[in-house]
């Protein structure tokens, strides 16, 4: 272990943290709220904290190895929740540290599951800082950081692989520093976009960031009680859409850009993709026209759900805990979805279901005829044997975890629905689940265990499983091994 | 496809059918019931049917490649399903030609889930046919046939293969109909010990056998509304032990019976299914505790529920539905594990868990240390790479069946526990599953759609799913391939 530059770039992910905590300062300073003084303190903090470790660790070494950016990736994401949750417990508008914690890791890791009762009573600097997070962890903090470093350093693709959702990272360009940049440009680009969009269907300046954030991010944490219930059709519609389209894998749009049509077309994931969202939200939309009485309520409300839950932002216009048990039944089979792979959503991601379905195909037809010459293909591209046990392991690795912290959190006083989608909401990176975590509740009554929890299970979605796993590993510290 | 062989085959296997029928039929006589003549019925119409077929379908190749012993299987277990519902039908005590089907299905799959209201007004000898599909289905109709054949057909193992539970058939012996009939041997001598148990219990002979039949399959059909509630203490014990022993993998007694200790003492599986039993029992029992205030009532009570839901038995002795939800998500988690690999017991199988759990592991070991050698152990052996690259691959079809299901039954007027839980008890072979399906309800309520729905989910349970979804796969029928 390269111990040295693992605790510089922690010093560098902190550094970072506190560049974009100057923004919700610089609100809360407009507003003259008293949540400043919060900002205020965590900053110095972590500024000191920070610095010093980028100044006292220097590496020798710059090259990292996959184990290396593991550890370099679960440090991060621990660290910067716990600076991350400081303004919430500092300002006293969160005062308590678990329910702090709970809702900055849910923050980063896009999940938008959240334990504030009443968020409209929250202020502006804390409600943007909320919805930053969303924004930040999205692409990735380390990944920013990679864009930010001058240097070229080669190497760090391992970051980057641990940081980034999906079986692989396709590299966009060889040079991982390159790659980041390209992707937080598309990134900013897109968000800007929205913001205009909302902007001219007359949503507020701040609330137009905020949602953004939570767009972008594939978050889900608004400012008001109803989420995006209040808002216009227009709006509504306009959040459906960018929320699909960052639901998408941003090396489609990266193969846009250099007008790479063909290869575009090829890429099935994004077929299966637009093929649920459509299907969904057809039958969704049938199977609750009863309860509306109107094609175009029914329409636009089928449609945000579903694009909601599949692309994992938890956004709501609808309370579809209260829907038909089909409706409910779908909206939780697409919460295991998820989007793209290389997009910000979580879940098992299209690209996982891809080579899932073809997998299984191609098991029944070895049956059928044991010598046939089966492959599996993602994007246009034959996928090895190793990759599609990779994807089969990831899975069955996937439901076991799913299994084992719904058990660890069955003691609460809740019924196994609310339990279950509790778990499947947080490993996807959701928000809402099901029952009493509905969209119309929140996490609030989840005791402190559990509440951690459920936040490891949100680290684990968000960086999918194995970094955790494997800094558990007793041999992952040993000296022998690389 | 040698198709002439699968004929005559079934007609084997439904003369196999009528053989057993004649049990019923001599308790029907000596009960003086009414339902003596839709047993004689369905046994006219029955040897008739067989006969034609093994006299007319005369096979000129004897051997059976494994898509013969597919379509033998699936064929034998649906249209001996049918033969078999007729006697409910025709007496009118199942009026309904889908219930009786699903009553049916449940009894040979060793599920348990009933359509029946109230058991208890079912005349002797339909009952007594009810719990003797248990029985039958446990080890198997095809295995029996093999069992009676005279000639030492070698080349049969690939429908032994088809019809037994688990990842391997451990070949007992190198002949299939010598396997069969030791299998055979061991399980009607365990049936008659715990037929004479019970009636040492003061349990009435007739009683003695349904229940036997009952636990020997791992079925669940009982003759009371509350199960095995109302018998003593000591019944109950009787019960929960024997409902253990017949979890147990029928390779481990054959390995006691040649005084094979040492390869007993390996068999990880089976220390699985002892830990498992113990630590469930144990946790339960404390939750439970406090219902009903005495340790004798928690522990027998605790291990009799966990015992029928491991085994898949489906017995009970507590409405655990209203344990507390901790309970019930133990409970829940067992409904999958199943019991060992080549007993009569349903679910996933421990010895598939075993394999599972040590990919799991490799599949992070590898992640920590790449070049690190990896091998999965079952019961002392090495497993080689495609054997567990096939159970993990089961297990992901496994799941995704699960889910589908679910789906397409969720369009009924239950909540998402009655129907997610119906699916897992039907495809893992309980009986009861939460909710509304609890131990105290039944599956009545479904529409005939899902109720045959759920009779494919528990023949794809019973079948080990691959069969059901390979004769459905249109290259099964070309025929270029064998």
């Amino acid at each position: 272990m390269n111990s040295k530059l693992v605790f510089n770039t922690l010093g560098k992910v902190i550094l970072i943290e506190v560049l974009f905590m100057l923004l919700p300062l610089l609100i809360a300073i407009g507003y003259r709220e008293s949540s400043v003084i919060s900002f205020v303190i965590t900053i110095a903090i972590a500024s000191i904290a920070g610095g010093a470790l980028v100044l006292f660790c220097k590496p020798k070494e710059k090259n990292t190895f996959l184990k290396d950016g593991t550890a370099i990736v679960v440090l991060s994401w621990i660290v910067m929740s716990i600076i991350g949750c400081l303004p919430f417990v500092i300002s006293g508008e969160i005062p308590n540290f678990f329910d702090a914690f709970f809702e900055t890791v849910s923050g980063f890791t896009t999940t938008g599951a959240s334990i504030v009762p009443n968020v409209e009573v929250m202020s502006h600097g804390i409600l943007f800082w909320r919805s930053l997070t969303h924004w930040l962890g999205g692409m990735g903090v380390l990944v920013f950081v990679l864009a930010v470093s001058s240097k070229g350093q080669n190497k760090t693709m391992n970051i980057l692989k641990a940081e980034m959702p999906g079986p692989s990272v396709e590299k966009i360009s060889p040079k991982a520093a390159t790659t980041a940049r390209i992707l937080y440009t598309i990134y900013l680009a897109l968000t800007f976009t929205e913001v205009a969009f909302l902007l001219f269907g007359g949503m507020p300046l701040f609330e137009a960031f905020v949602h953004a954030f939570g767009t972008a991010g594939t978050g889900g944490f608004g400012v008001k009680a109803d989420s995006i219930g209040g808002y216009s059709s227009y709006l509504q519609w306009v959040i459906t859409i960018f929320m699909l389209l960052f639901g998408v894998s941003f090396n489609f749009y990266f193969l846009l850009l250099l007008k790479n049509f063909k290869a575009f077309l090829k890429c099935n994931e994004l077929w299966l993709y637009t093929g649920v969202f459509l299907v969904a939200s057809v039958l969704i939309g049938f199977n609750i026209y009863p309860l509306y009485n109107s094609v175009a309520d029914s329409a636009r409300l089928s449609c945000f759900q579903v694009a909601s839950i599949v692309t994992t932002t938890g956004f709501a216009t609808a309370d579809f805990n209260v829907w038909p048990q089909l409706s409910r039944s779908i909206l939780l089979l697409l919460m295991f979805l998820g989007g793209c792979a290389g997009s910000t959503a979580g879940g098992l991601k299209m690209s996982r279901v891809v080579i899932l379905c073809q997998s299984v195909k191609n098991e029944i037809r070895r049956n059928v005829r044991p010598r046939s010459v089966t492959n599996v293909k993602l994007n246009g591209k034959n996928i090895d044997e190793s990759m599609e046990r990779s994807v089969i392991s990831y899975f069955a690795i996937y439901v076991i975890i799913h299994i084992v912290i719904t058990l660890l959190i069955s003691f609460e006083p809740f019924d196994f629905e609310t339990n279950f989608t509790a778990v499947v909401s947080c490993i996807n990176n959701i928000g809402p689940g099901l029952s009493q975590v509905g969209p119309a509740s929140n996490f609030a009554g989840y005791t402190a265990f559990s509440k951690c929890l459920l936040s490891i299970a949100m680290l684990m979605g968000r960086l999918e499983i194995y970094p955790l796993l494997m800094v558990v590993y007793p041999e992952f510290w040993s000296k022998r091994s690389r």
